[in-house]
């Protein structure tokens, strides 16, 4: 057990965390307590390129017990309290922007009751999504959703994130069905239940799923699993051009084709993950595709798409039948965004994340990529393009600020580009403290208005992860 | 035009309704104001069994502009003001339990646009689901959702309602995209946008759908629309007990089945149908089904139940393959209410909405049907029972005391099952006025305090239809 520490640097911003609190903490969570640098600073940064000074404190919560506890302390002394699973979030979520503390809760990792007759599971927020599936992988069943980290159910809920499954079996929206959540007064509530739908009140399952921790901080995590599909092929298919690859994605889904995978990567992104992942794919646009099914269903689907990617001058699918090569091939896509971090040795990332209406992704794409080249910045491409969703990731050097402000411009552009088009600036990854700007634009003052108020009927002190999303009057 | 009444008789718990707000009303509304005795009445009710005052006029309104003006009218002298569509509400979801006045939508009932690219469409509130895929039938699309009422768009989305494509296709909860919303002062606000998925702050689209117009009056709704099936069969299939069918539909369910509707008939509904859709079904408990997809998807999962139901003692399917086969089975299945209500000449029909975890579906069904044949009520048995969804409705002598506490108190014993199962007090039709007291025992005490909270925090006076979900302390 760490003392609490006293001298925590105030920085602009910051709210106070009184001794009387940190003694009262450290008194209360003995061992699960600390204030050592390193565990304070690996708490207080996410895998996004904002920077914080880091929380006073780290609690490392191991029941619903214990954040109910932290986050009375928390309430009493009004000290802000940020939620933290894996570290994995991009848009700064983690920061202390306003100091506070950390409430670590990944130890909390277990499966509580996998009900395989109604195909949910109940977990605890810090489970990771692998280990989920790991857990389950006797059952028959599996749980799609698959952002590329290594992501913890609770995060993945808080910031609605979703995945390269997500255009079959929808984001985190669709398949949280119920929730546990500690609220900013230190109550244990639950929202929904396990019935597949219910018209009861107000939906604060779906408010609390995307509220990126400002709301209450989840302990039960209720979710929908799937049946193993009985036949599933994987293939990808190399086009002259993105225009190409993604006309073929645009006619796939307005057909209905019911496709479980569709990743657009563009050929940086290939030369980067050929490198990383040791593996030799052709050096064109591709898109990387999985269909689920019966046998029959499956191969139906696959001859739909591969007549429409024709029609583009698609190539020849290359399938991926067994289970390990698609595997390999996945696991390359997934690793795209460290893969790229490697090709540029010392660079930070910066990674953008709209999604438009389906008609308009060809329009939104090209532009942006246009954009980037013109920009002479190293980048990369890939998306979950059949939700129209893609990311681009401006490789940079931290030290260039010039650099920063033109990859910081470039994001800016896009994202204007998509909200005209009737897109989201965000389609995964969230608001953060990094979008703010860009939901004022989307939802506009009167719909940030509403998110206010409801922020501050729920949390009056302010003390959940205060400062992301929007900010509030002081 | 109506002068406008100053001599609404205010009842316990009604509000004042002040002359002066109502001459500027009147003023603002001219010929779209009335107070007539029976337009009042009219939009005094819906078709649950409950009765109240009705409101002290009704204004109709053909604009976004209207809406915003009335209800600023509202918010200016604190007036209640309770959204109307099609009227079929069934838990008083339209009653003036507090006074003020009525808001018919119904002339807002245009499509503004359809983007069968992007399979989306924006409409006014007030068009109901049939005159919605009446305007679109040309397109190769339709819109799933089908309340047994032809309701209207606002209202289905303002309950949260599904149907018989539920299973498949989800309900107003994953298929309302985006709304336009006038909230409690009058300001006109978007929430969402056409992207199929986004992780930009609260999901207030999904707040306000199911919050039964108590936190916004929907101006706009955009909708996902799904391309036609290429293939579409429906077929009956009749067994020798009610177990026998819910047990193929479990089973099917946890196979994965794709089926697109499932309905379970029993036989009470049976005899009544046929009387009144001149069909001559067979008595026994029915499923009613219908499969969606490719030629040889639909066979593939036709045969796969097929398989199951004869596990279950289920008779060879019967098909209906011609659309207008299919169309009066389906119709007969919407029209079970009317056709029991007709079979009691001057019954009121009492309904159950009940919904829970697919593996307890036999268990909560079948106790209910042992304790409504044991009350001596005459009822009928309907369910969405993919879902997990099922209806009892009790034909109650209204004149009868007695029959409508048994009735009533057979319904508390059906929700009280369905929340200690896992379930939840309504599956589709709403909390409204009839079940407050089941919402409170299904989220607790600490749920519907949150749900509060936010009803404060948007509707400060509580002028959007208040009195419904939950009480406010006054």
């Amino acid at each position: 057990m760490n003392a609490p520490e006293s001298n925590h640097q105030l920085q602009a911003g910051q709210r106070p965390v009184p001794d009387a609190f940190l003694q009262k903490l450290a008194a209360r969570f003995g061992a699960q307590y600390s204030t050592a640098q390193a565990v304070r600073e690996q708490h207080g940064r996410d895998e996004g390129s904002i920077a914080a000074p880091p929380p006073a404190a780290v609690v490392f919560a191991e029941s619903a017990q214990d954040v109910q506890d932290a986050v009375r302390l928390c309430a009493e002394y009004s000290v802000p309290v940020i939620a933290y699973g894996a570290g994995s979030s991009l848009e700064g979520h983690l920061l202390a922007v306003q100091g506070g503390i950390t409430l670590d809760v990944s130890r909390m990792n277990q499966v509580l009751s996998i009900n395989t007759e109604d195909l949910t599971i109940t977990v605890q927020p810090g489970i990771t999504r692998k280990a989920l599936n790991e857990a389950i992988k006797d059952t028959g069943f599996f749980f799609p959703i698959d952002p590329g980290a290594d992501a913890s159910i609770g995060g993945m809920a808080s910031t609605r994130a979703s995945g390269t499954n997500a255009v079959r079996y929808g984001t985190m929206r669709e398949n949280v069905l119920a929730l546990e959540v500690v609220t900013a007064s230190g109550e244990r509530i639950r929202t929904g239940n396990r019935a597949k739908k219910s018209a009861a009140g107000y939906d604060l399952t779906r408010l609390l799923v995307g509220s990126e921790g400002t709301l209450g901080i989840f302990t039960e995590v209720t979710l929908r699993i799937y049946p193993l599909p009985e036949a599933v092929s994987a293939a990808i298919c190399s086009f002259p051009s993105i225009e190409a690859a993604v006309r073929t994605v645009i006619q796939t889904i307005q057909m209905g084709v019911p496709i479980a995978r569709v990743e657009l990567i563009d050929v940086n992104a290939i030369r980067m993950v050929n490198t990383y992942s040791k593996l030799s794919l052709r050096e064109e646009p591709m898109l990387l595709m999985e269909f689920h099914g019966s046998p029959t269903g499956v191969k139906e689907q696959a001859e739909m798409v591969q007549d429409i990617a024709s029609e583009f001058d698609g190539n020849a699918f290359e399938w991926a039948e067994r289970p390990e090569d698609r595997t390999r091939l996945f696991t390359a896509r997934h690793n795209a965004y460290f893969a790229a971090v490697a090709s540029v040795p010392g660079c930070r990332c910066i990674t953008t994340d709209t999604c438009v209406p389906i008609s308009r992704l060809a329009d939104a794409l090209l532009d942006c990529v246009n954009e980037a080249d013109a920009s002479g910045i190293p980048y990369f491409l890939v998306g979950h393009v059949g939700d129209g969703n893609f990311h681009f990731g401006y490789l940079i050097d931290p030290d260039n600020d010039a650099q920063r402000q033109q990859a910081e411009q470039l994001n800016h552009q896009l994202v204007e580009r998509a909200i005209a088009l009737g897109g989201t600036c965000t389609g995964e990854h969230g608001i953060g403290i990094h979008k703010q700007g860009f939901l004022a634009e989307e939802a506009g003052d009167g719909g940030v208005a509403m998110m206010r108020a409801i922020k501050q009927a729920l949390d009056p002190k302010n003390i959940l992860n205060p400062g992301k999303i929007f900010q509030l009057a002081v």
